[in-house]
């Protein structure tokens, strides 16, 4: 059972020691620039993904700027606890949380991910993303959930 | 001629671009990593050291939590500007800045480097910082300029 926490002064420095698989690094950018970034996204959340009391990976999303609807900009589970079907585990509860904290009019949970990144495509295919015909942002396949 | 900026959604991309000379990794977070841990101070600047319109450095400094007295946190020079004096520049431009927006009752602005880094404690000692006796705090020297 994992569960989210907010990432805060006391566990920052956790998440940015978390690494995912070596082949998998050109998809996803680091913990330290994903938490970097937070400084300049409005509406936006931070939170570890924990397993017990050990974090085993970092979410990032809120309310996009453009299309004011949700979107998750980062998922990420450590090279140490892929592979046990925690992706899709963390993906559920980022979309719970959303659901607790949106309002009544955002609809949608919009991703991307690089066309040859086939482990995304499949477990946000498992939870329930759709993948948005032809549409490609900065190289990356858009794929959205409908809440 | 240098100048401060503030970092912002617009140059934060640029920031964590910069590099120090290699054989400086060991003494410098990366950029990345400062600005992450930029969301969980209160009353801290990150701030580009430009010259002319190119961001060759970078500073982060603002108001300790612990003895509520100005710290430069982290500063850096890219390495293709290095050895050029820009460091000292960027001091003095930070000490400035520091002296513009602190309050009567902040007397001091400290920071530490490791003692090795002689390059560190050099460009400090040129522009007035001098070594406190005997106080290493995480390993590293703790060095104090007079406001």
């Amino acid at each position: 059972m994992l569960h989210l926490d907010t990432i805060t002064k006391d566990n920052w420095i956790t998440a940015i020691s978390l690494r995912v698989r070596e082949d998998q690094v050109k998809f996803v950018a680091s913990n330290a620039v994903s938490l970097a970034q937070l400084n300049f996204l409005e509406n936006f959340h931070a939170k570890g993904i924990y397993h017990d009391k050990e974090m085993i990976g970092l979410a990032l999303y809120g309310i996009d700027e453009d299309d004011h609807e949700y979107w998750i900009y980062r998922m990420m589970i450590d090279h140490k606890y892929q592979g046990l079907g925690y992706g899709k585990e963390a993906v559920k509860l980022v979309i719970d949380d959303i659901r607790n904290i949106k309002e009544e009019h955002h609809k949608t949970i919009t991703l991307s991910y690089e066309p040859t990144n086939v482990h995304a495509k499949r477990v946000y295919e498992k939870v329930g993303f759709q993948e948005v015909d032809g549409l490609i942002i900065s190289d990356e396949q858009v794929s959205r959930f409908t809440l």
